[in-house]
């Protein structure tokens, strides 16, 4: 059994993991932890999360002596703001534990991208460079190995597993940047208040327009220019893409098809729909992603769809953590 | 043209008072101001309330001089918080304004209620003799003529406008509480940020079980004890209230009808639906109150519903504006 | 493994009742059925329900001839309509099938309750005299030796976890009908198109006030009147219930809180919250009743939660199944 | 004043007109109808739409006589469906009537458009070719002399209002088609009873992918191919849409801020918002189409957002009879 502790057990994300490590049948939580300064440090950890009551009894401990905590576990999820996992992940790192980061700090390896994006000078290149993108259907062999997977965005997940087989294969058109529409659930801007995310305020509308951070980690990964516009829906979880792009020349929809149906083949979180088409409902508090896709002449539109507490980030942690110690992929996911 | 000033422009009620002013015919818009410590000072109420744009076009300004303010007003409305109007009515009455205040800081005219309920000493106890409940439908009289309406809170006007016409015709059994449920949107909070309204956080629940403010200020003005318990829904706007009374010995179904017809054949603002089943949606963006009833054996409920921004707030105020200067009583409200 | 069927598929309860027979280790899922005549017999059980996909793969076929399917089962879970389950019950009876019925078929043995609630009279009154209600923490013992087991309603559920302790305590006024006021979300109403569970339509309202046929499945168990009001609210599932009593003369607050801890020590289904307010969002997609009360005076107001489509449905048909098998109570459940 | 006639009075758009109808100062409201089979037929308005009792007390009347009805209207407003609209419109305007169709019947001049996009052959050419299609603020001069006005569908109006500015000025590129994400609210679809619209399954999702007819509406009418990419949205009423462009080589931001300035100055339903963020709250049960955009680099994002009910349906409706009969723009309309 896995001493599996849990940093940032106050947010959405945190609450996920927990069940599911309590559910994992190769894991035992070893401890629940926010920083030392959280108002919500010493409450029980239902208190915060009341679904959690009965099934997880244990307190959101202040996160005083990281080196400690360290020893007392073997895998660590980081499911904090982005600076703090920064500060963090290399102190676990060095006492040897596994880490799954679930923040931005170590996604993208690119000189200035901190700097510009995040506001803050990355100071660990030398983890930065070891550190593998945890987009679980494409970087297995590299999660298998590494002690630090960067889970992926919950946009970047979504816009990503729709058109990375298309860009794989060769049949998106290099002179047209595709367009991706994604709408989001509330709960990716965190559990927190805020006069955005205020009940009577929250309303249909795009944010971060040309400026969202998820656009360069988006870019990066794929390798190709996207623009990219996210929207807040008045919906509690979720994510659905709509993207919009120009085939190659000549490319076919039988091309598509076999795109999709090789890239995910075996890739149980993955479910193509074909031309059926994906809804938030149909992935809400499951693991899974649903991929939908229609031709029309050299136009095709790709729709994705993933619950961005789970797909977006804490399923996609465990799933990557399944694929590291080789357990089946969704291992305490259904 | 009575020169209207309009304090606490930033919220909610501020800004449906706003469009109320602007639409009545006998009323021009003096100002809008705001505490002069708030981070909405200087700003365009457009800025706060988008839907305002291209129809009011006026900064919120600090108020950092009231009795300069009170000068130039002949009509305040005060949409501010209990300590904030307990503080400013004052000084605009002094200076001969016409005050509607939409806050609790007069109207319950009782020994100790601000200390225990308000947390707050009341300091002007020779305004709170001449205050008049601002309840349109059974104060009409008194509001005629005194300078400070002290407009009846959104969940007693749901109540008292259901329970009272029984009441009055000695239907309801002595022995027995009416229980009184009931459920308000998020707007009834008001606008801010807080945990408790933050979009991922609500939903339906009960609050201040036995402890409510609105509780005393109900049972006060009715003249009897209720057990009342309030909800939070998962809506924007809306109040509506469940409200279940034990029959007096020999009443009937008639009787009941007689009453209610009796208490508002004349009152445009309510509308009587008998067996009919009154819901949010039918009273949202309106300024009515709907009552539907139903007798079986012994018992009595009765349903109520109002938009809590509107006759719970901001309409009827500006109702009681209507009545005192006797135009007609729906002016600007539809 | 036990082959278990469930009759009536398309609807969300037996969607539910997939998924857990599914999980069940002991369990295995012989088939999934409709009625012959529906719209949806032959379709793939995740066209009708998407987010099944990748999990169950099986067809929902018409039940051409019950008797077959029952000597292809040992469980059968009829998720069907109330004459539908009227009919269909004995025949797997009858076959040797164990029955869990979550329709009202089954659930009074009072004379002529059927022609006055439900429109049918009963043509089975020794199954009716043979079945338990199956309302889990309350009839385990004899849930464990009945062949059919009649699955308590969602209104009922909450308002009898909330009441009864009290009630078997003698901590209730018997002159003082207990005050029930619930609301459910729209997937109360079963998965089907009609004017009221449209979208559009859908605003906080009671219905079926004073006539709604769960009061007197609810007075019949509890063995004392109630007033029951029922409300649809805007959300898709679970159901509160506010409920408002007297207190016997001298009861008191810690003899309720004793009552509560009895009852429910042992029963991993209930989560006692105290003075903690229960909440839908805390019960979603989970098989748990929450209940928090509060004594003034000589009331109590009692609030319960729970999930309606599992504990006030699937959830606890299977709780019930795993009592009557002698299983971990909440297996497959979490 | 004129007599004012609404055919399909029982719609959500019906509804609105006849809100605006009844606060028109130059219209009185001669008539509501429905079809003769509907079941509403013979019910009082308030009936179906509670939110009009105490306003307008009239019942829906079986449509059995159009001529008839037809002499006793000056003008009439058809919310009705497009097969209707299409057999209406012809004997109220034979009659001399002014006609308002809300549906798509008159619309498009295009050979063969309504056998492809809505399955019926276009008997009425001669009207067809007189009919002036209705986007107020770009069809003003012949919307003054035309008898019949067919009022652009919702989805054209918030796609139209945001690209033809940067059309007409030659800003946008030729090469690559204009991609309009656009998301409705459930009112969208009517007011009727159906699997798409219940409650519990109504969550964000794309439809008519690559085949909504409003694609070539908005194609036909702005002259230029675009991909239109229609969602159902989980909120009442509003449209938001998201629209990406390839900017023409060479065209600049102070380019793109004069055209829009130029298009709208007088057009008093439209809120250039610049740099601002158009949200649905924002125009809910408004007027108003708020328009904002941003520029970077070679592409431009414009988003546009109206009430679908209002500026998408009726309040355009009554924005065309304000133009046509010249009565300032937004009368009745605030």
């Amino acid at each position: 059994m896995l001493k599996t502790t849990i940093i940032g057990a106050s947010g959405y994300t945190g609450a996920e993991l927990a069940l599911m490590v309590n559910k994992h049948p190769n894991l035992t939580l070893a401890g629940l932890y926010v920083s030392a300064n959280s108002v919500d440090a010493g409450k029980d950890i239902a208190q915060l999360h009341g679904k959690l009551a009965s099934i997880i009894d244990m307190p959101v401990s202040p996160l005083t002596d990281p080196k400690k905590v360290a020893q007392e576990s073997d895998v660590v999820f980081l499911a904090t703001a982005h600076e703090v996992s920064h500060d963090l992940a290399p102190i676990f790192l060095e006492a040897g534990c596994q880490v799954f980061d679930l923040s931005g700090a170590f996604r993208v390896q690119s000189e200035g991208f901190y700097d510009t994006f995040y506001g803050f000078k990355h100071q660990f290149s030398q983890w930065l460079d070891k550190a593998v993108y945890g987009l679980a259907e494409w970087n297995a062999e590299a999660i298998k190995t590494t002690p630090l997977v960067a889970v992926a965005g919950c946009y970047p997940t979504a816009s990503q597993l729709a058109i990375k087989p298309l860009l794989e294969a060769g049949l998106v058109d290099n002179n047209q940047w595709p367009v991706i529409n994604a709408t989001s659930g509330v709960s990716g801007a965190g559990r927190k208040a805020s006069m955005t995310n205020s009940f009577c305020e929250v309303s249909l509308q795009p944010y971060g327009v040309f400026t969202h951070r998820h656009q360069p980690e988006i870019a990066q990964h794929l390798g190709c220019d996207v623009i990219f516009t996210p929207h807040l829906g008045n919906f509690k979880r979720g994510i659905l893409a709509t993207i919009t792009m120009k085939l190659a020349p000549g490319a076919t929809e039988e091309q598509v098809y076999q795109a999709f149906e090789q890239a995910y083949q075996d890739k149980p979180a993955v479910r193509l729909k074909g031309a059926g088409i994906p809804r938030i409902q149909d992935v809400e508090n499951t693991p899974f992603c649903d991929i939908g896709w229609k031709v029309q002449g050299e136009h095709i539109i790709v729709i994705s769809a993933i619950d961005n507490l789970l797909k977006g980030a804490s399923s996609q942690a465990m799933q990557c953590l399944n694929i590291h110690y080789g357990y089946p992929e969704l291992t305490a996911l259904l």
